[in-house]
């Protein structure tokens, strides 16, 4: 069901399609890991440190007796199309798989901070795993070291669950067990897996996987770039039918579908091109605007003429954001939400 | 005279030795460049922006009339020694010679804040070179950008000086020709050359000179290791006679020379090893104790058995802090200041 874009650890990607539900099939989300999946046994414990009245240590029936949410989420890996970058850049090779929709059942993260108390000054909570190793990729760490996000704490103490369930069930080893974050309307790399530790700070965490990885050039005033982590997804569309290089048969009615979301706000528009954007039609929503979740869109398309065609797919948001033509490369290797051709084949109509 | 580190851009190199005077000789001083020399005519501007009361450009000649100071400033690179390094790291490969001792002539950076006025909440004073280029290591800058480097508010109100001349001649283009920073106490780096623009921000400056690059790993309370920007020299010594592998005859007396200096205080002492660290004995300083200035000191050594020797030596400085036995990992590629051993092999004396 997955495709395994890396082992050891696993870095797997769903096939994406056929969208018959808004939810992704049953082991059907994709997974990043960043190191192998730690052993967490009975002994686990979530501790909650730095600026706050009462340092915390908890067992997870204490974190789950702080009350139950349930959101749809959709979750998209940073990396999520880096297939599709020319030249080539490193990192997993992402083609359209890194992103997924789950029912996601949690403690909000703001009610262990309320129970902690956040002291006045704060600005950050840092988000820690269990997950460790060492980076070797430049620039190298010294040592191992734990996976580690940190959040605004306007974003913490608003809709950031702390997950123990995963589609009605209990979180698998792959997905965090047996508590992960899931931060609605960012990429994936703050959605830390198997969360051990919440620290609350006064100035901005400058960790490796917010200044070396996971984080885009941004330019302010009259400054040169400046490394800023990455943080809400951008608007993007993928076409899930036709899958890329089908056949298509001419003549015949051939329903294009596809999904769109965005970070903040919700997507109201979707534009499909059948002539590699020459022409656009508006597609039609089968999914309600909501926000964190994406919408499926279809557009009925029949082909006339055999011979190679590029579909297009551009979505746009509430905030007025419409999908780029081209990969802008202060996001580096991230961010891939510029529109992407699909092509396809028409062949001669069946007669 | 410079030993060719790298060409295009030139990354030269000085002989370690034989420091017959306090100063670098004429011609001797270290050059490092990360790109290739701008060219700056006539039309040279200092613009200073950001938050200051009063935005400001400069002519050369303005910058000039606002005083004058010299300071004797020992500038050390912060990958000096990198070629020590086992095993083996990236980067220009330095051995003793990317550290060296000028009189800096120039204008207090100070004096160009107060012109410009700067303003309550400001933090950080961004120095901004003309030169410029793309940053192909990982992580990969967007196009091109200048080089450029910040200073906490307090550093840059202290005894930070704009230079336009050394050793009481004009600037040459290789050491940044018309205006450059020099920053006492702190790693290279920190001078930007060819300076064109000062910025002031209210928060800190997060450019790829100090995030990607010239950044070490600090951990702070429970958090996983953060990036952050090299700064102050730390304590040092160097041996410069005799040179690496010399042949050093038995019987006669031989005096161990070099040079010892730190970021912040004073040198207060130096010990020397000729047995491989087994026993030290306290050299003599040549030069007194100067804040941001290296002290020479001497030993005299009477080599007994012929045969391989392994000479050592270690600072002290006014804050306690020794040089270290090891590498620390946490610095990278920078900031190479552990006890480096000088293999030289005693001979047959004459008779």
């Amino acid at each position: 069901m997955l495709i395994t874009r890396q082992s050891d650890p696993d870095n797997l990607e769903a096939p994406f399609g056929p969208l018959t539900e808004r939810r992704s099939p049953p082991g059907g989300h994709y997974v990043r890991s960043h190191f192998p999946v730690p052993a967490l046994d009975a002994d686990f414990t979530l501790r909650v440190t730095g600026e706050v009245e009462r340092p915390l240590t908890l067992g997870l029936a204490e974190v789950q007796a702080l009350g139950a949410e349930t959101r749809t989420v959709t979750m998209e890996c940073a990396g999520n199309g880096r297939v599709y970058l020319s030249p080539k850049v490193s990192g997993v090779q992402w083609a359209l798989g890194a992103v997924g929709t789950a029912d996601w059942t949690g403690v909000p993260l703001r009610a262990v901070l309320e129970l902690a108390g956040v002291r006045l000054g704060a600005l950050e909570v840092v988000l820690t795993g269990a997950d460790r190793g060492v980076m070797t990729e430049p620039v190298r760490s010294p040592g191992e070291a734990p996976y580690a996000r940190s959040l605004p704490l306007d974003k913490a103490l608003g809709d950031v669950l702390l997950a123990y369930a995963m589609n009605g069930r209990p979180l698998t080893p792959a997905h965090g067990a047996p508590l992960r974050a899931v931060v609605p309307g960012w990429y994936g790399m703050a959605a830390v897996k198997w969360l051990t530790g919440l620290h609350v700070t006064s100035t901005p965490y400058q960790g490796y996987f917010q200044t070396v990885d996971y984080a885009r050039w941004e330019t302010r005033a009259d400054l040169p770039p400046e490394r800023v982590p990455l943080s809400a997804m951008q608007v993007k569309s993928q076409i899930a039918h036709p899958a890329p290089h089908a056949q298509v048969p001419a003549g015949q009615p051939c329903e294009i579908t596809g999904a769109a979301w965005t970070g903040e706000g919700t997507v109201t528009q979707v534009d499909v091109s059948t002539d590699g954007g020459q022409s656009w039609q508006a597609a039609a929503f089968l999914d309600p605007a909501e926000p964190g979740v994406w919408r499926r869109w279809t557009l009925s398309w029949t082909p006339r003429q055999p011979g190679p065609v590029t579909l297009l797919s551009r979505a746009t948001d509430s905030a007025g954001h419409t999908q780029p033509a081209a990969h802008d490369p202060r996001n580096g290797t991230y961010v891939v939400h510029h529109v992407l051709p699909v092509p396809v084949h028409v062949q001669e109509g069946a007669s």
